[in-house]
């Protein structure tokens, strides 16, 4: 029988190492405090919101939410972006993207500070996720990938890993871990031939594609370990890019949607606070 | 038969379409001219350099060579590299690598000027190779095998392509311009298990691993393209990673060592210097 892998079992653990390193900060005289910088009201930015603060308050790490105007002009943006860069009570700023037209990401991508840079906004953190520097932070869906796998003890290492999807935000940022973790890593997308062919190689098999249910046994091989990073709206509900009830005929272990790899998500920036705070101080 | 792709043929029409480029530079009073940073008189750099400066003269671009004494101190090779991103006249710059030991690559490479920087040592060229932002300067070796494809009329779109070996100089940046080229996407290394049964799935099979001889004919699927990045010096000759002559057996086209990728690389420099000057001219 296929073993199902929840996501709220490893943020449980999460949650628990993060609250006691905090308390040790704090006992050296450490306050992390994480800067959410959002420009306007928009509903799913206010929904991650809450969903952050809700993790950070679970770990106890203060929040500063900082709400700029929504026709706020790239100058004032910046300025504001400067100041958080430079207050010292902040070790870790995360800006809900994407921003609103008149603010060019390209170039405000280059000045939020590196070392406070806990989503991966800024290049030298792409660099460094690039070149193996682990000095810098990963993007936290990869990282929750990674977390599950780890809490799992599913050990990359020498498997084939077959990714689906190459995406910046999950399939080559994840693509990258894996490999300094040892897999030997395939990548597929839209333009691959043979994709269930290629799938069904897969020791591990990592879907991000959003596309709901595009992944049923057929792309599986027997055993296989299924990770599904899909998060769509399908018929009325919340479902992932795998078909779940029939990928589980097949597969060794899955991740359901939800309860998998997204409630995982934004544990791991309550995980990278820490890391900014640590790095920041040690 | 299997087909010799030929270094020579590709690095011809590099040179006779930049020396076209470079004269219509020059007509508009723009003058192409890359700087050479050497520290000390390492005699494998010293070849390098003159290997430029053939290729540079052939497309009539203009070489600084700034020689640094070898026990230099930090701040003043970071003194020297400023003056030359500064330096107006200049519009690429390449530094000698490995540096010795006394200057930290790790702190040097953040500070050349990522608009000059041909050579991919910067972060932020790294970062925008990895993001598939064009306007950054992607390295040398990987870029050759890409003009080899071109040149050759062989396109990775879809294609199972197959690179052996993840170093930060060929496979990871290599694996990054093929996925932007829509080629289904496998990294291999010597962590890999069962390598041949892997690489014998590629209709393109890329090799780059330093060990003399190590894929044959047992590697490659019958009229497979096989690219051999491998530069070895073996029982006295210069040796491929691929055993050339069994793997001709079965392959449909073949590089060969000496005379394949190699001679591309240093040409694919030329290209970047005049990238740069129509960057900073455009």
């Amino acid at each position: 029988m296929t073993k199902k892998l929840l996501g709220s079992k490893v943020v449980n653990e999460i949650i628990i190492n993060s609250k006691k390193e905090c308390s040790e900060l704090k006992e050296q005289g450490i306050n992390p405090q994480i800067a959410v910088v959002r420009v306007g009201n928009n509903a799913s930015d206010i929904s991650y919101e809450k969903s952050i603060m809700n993790f950070m308050e679970k770990a106890d790490i203060s929040v500063k939410s900082i709400v700029l105007d929504e026709n706020i002009k790239e100058d004032d943006f910046i300025k504001s972006l400067k100041e958080v860069n430079e207050d010292e009570s902040i070790n870790a700023i995360l800006v809900f993207r994407p921003l609103p037209a008149q603010l060019d990401e390209d170039k405000i991508k280059y000045i939020i500070s590196p070392s406070k840079d806990i989503d991966c906004f800024s290049p030298v953190n792409m660099a460094k996720l690039f070149i193996s520097d682990t000095s810098g932070f990963y993007p936290c869906t990869p990282l929750g990938v990674m977390e599950m796998l780890d809490y799992y003890r599913i050990n990359p290492e020498g498997k084939e890993v077959v990714i689906v999807g190459r995406s910046l935000v999950v399939g080559k940022p994840l693509s990258m871990m894996l490999l300094d973790r040892h897999a030997t890593l395939t990548i597929c997308h839209s333009r691959t031939k043979n994709l269930k062919e290629v799938c069904k190689k897969a020791d591990i098999l990592i879907v991000a594609v959003g596309r709901a249910n595009m992944v049923d046994k057929e792309y599986i091989k027997k055993d296989a370990v299924v990770i599904d990073v899909g998060i769509n709206f399908y018929d009325g509900k919340l479902t992932g890019d795998v078909d779940y009830e029939s990928a589980s005929e097949v597969a060794g272990m899955i991740t359901p949607v939800p309860g998998g790899v997204g409630s995982v998500t934004t544990a791991c920036l309550v995980k990278n606070v820490l890391k900014a705070c640590k790095q920041k101080n040690g």
